[in-house]
């Protein structure tokens, strides 16, 4: 392949690498030592390129929650087994594996995501993209669990409301964990468990 | 009353009155928009005490995050009705009531509270300050499941479990509260009550 050819001009693939490096940047020095050379740092593209695609931090940020979105929509697909509390279980599993100590560099930096999501209270555009995050998963639990009462495996419930009720304590559980100190995700979720037990799961 | 007995020489009461006008400040013009300034707007306390008090507006931060904290312990202490289950719901509905979009000038800043929160991430001192309110509310949650369990008005649950919980659900929802657009405050307190009712009620 020749240098033309490569992947480097390819603008989705320039943009991509530029996000991949964002969260590596991000799990390394958090949102408050984000910088366009600490991302450049972790990239072939140049600080030039990046101020060509963002003109600034603010708006890489959106990107950033963009691509989250996109993670939300696209990592937490699960192949269907057709059986709508074990792909719930399951869809709860990958959530839960994303809060990890030790992370991967391509995973959900938590504590940034938690920082860059409170400027959503000030900022119209970062409240669109975390709405938008949120009802991405919001209508993902939705979607099992209706299909979950048409099955007969899971109770009578508003489904809209339990969807609500549960990516609410998910967002808590991120924000304590990102928050806190010795905080145990561990203990919510297995409280987690026993609420789908004794109210969702037919 | 001499000028000198007056209630403005008196530190503690002075701090008071600032910290007052800090709630007034941030319901005004949010976290972005605190200055020193906008909080001598709304007292009688001149800039140069407000900075003699806090050297600067990271310090004045922490100082309302302890507000929060006194807030938590003392606005949340119920008088005992000695009927724990009917105290756990006066508890939440006092919790649910704060999350009011025409809140007094003396109700908890909800929003600024999310964003000065968030820098708990990165910043060890906010980060003692948030864990300790979580831990005032979750003790609370955690006295009155077990004088439930005691009478037998309580399942015999594990309350620890339970009340980190119910402690993670609320923190969700201030959060999804403060930084997203339409989020149905009372469709999560709906499930919260099935959840009691299914779970936790004996």
């Amino acid at each position: 392949m020749t240098q033309s050819e490569s992947c480097d001009d390819d603008p989705q693939t320039t943009q991509e690498q530029i996000l991949q490096a964002t969260y590596r940047a991000l799990h390394r020095y958090g949102y408050a030592g984000l910088t366009i050379q600490r991302i450049a740092d972790f990239t072939d593209v140049s600080k030039s390129s990046i101020y060509y695609h963002h003109e600034d931090k603010d708006e890489l940020l959106l990107a950033f929650l963009e691509r989250v979105l996109r993670d939300v929509q696209a990592g937490f697909e699960i192949e269907p087994e057709h059986d709508p509390v074990a792909d719930l279980e399951r869809f709860l599993e990958r959530i839960f594996a994303s809060i990890d100590p030790e992370p991967a560099t391509e995973a959900l930096p938590i504590g940034a995501y938690v920082e860059i999501r409170s400027q959503a209270v000030s900022n119209a555009a970062y409240r669109e993209r975390v709405t938008d995050i949120d009802d991405a998963l919001e209508s993902q639990f939705r979607s099992l669990l209706q299909q979950g009462v048409e099955q007969g495996v899971v109770k009578d419930v508003d489904v809209g409301q339990v969807s609500e009720y549960l990516l609410t304590t998910i967002v808590g559980t991120l924000e304590r964990y990102a928050t806190t100190d010795e905080f145990a995700v561990e203990v919510v979720r297995a409280e987690l468990e026993r609420y789908l037990e004794h109210r969702v799961i037919a």
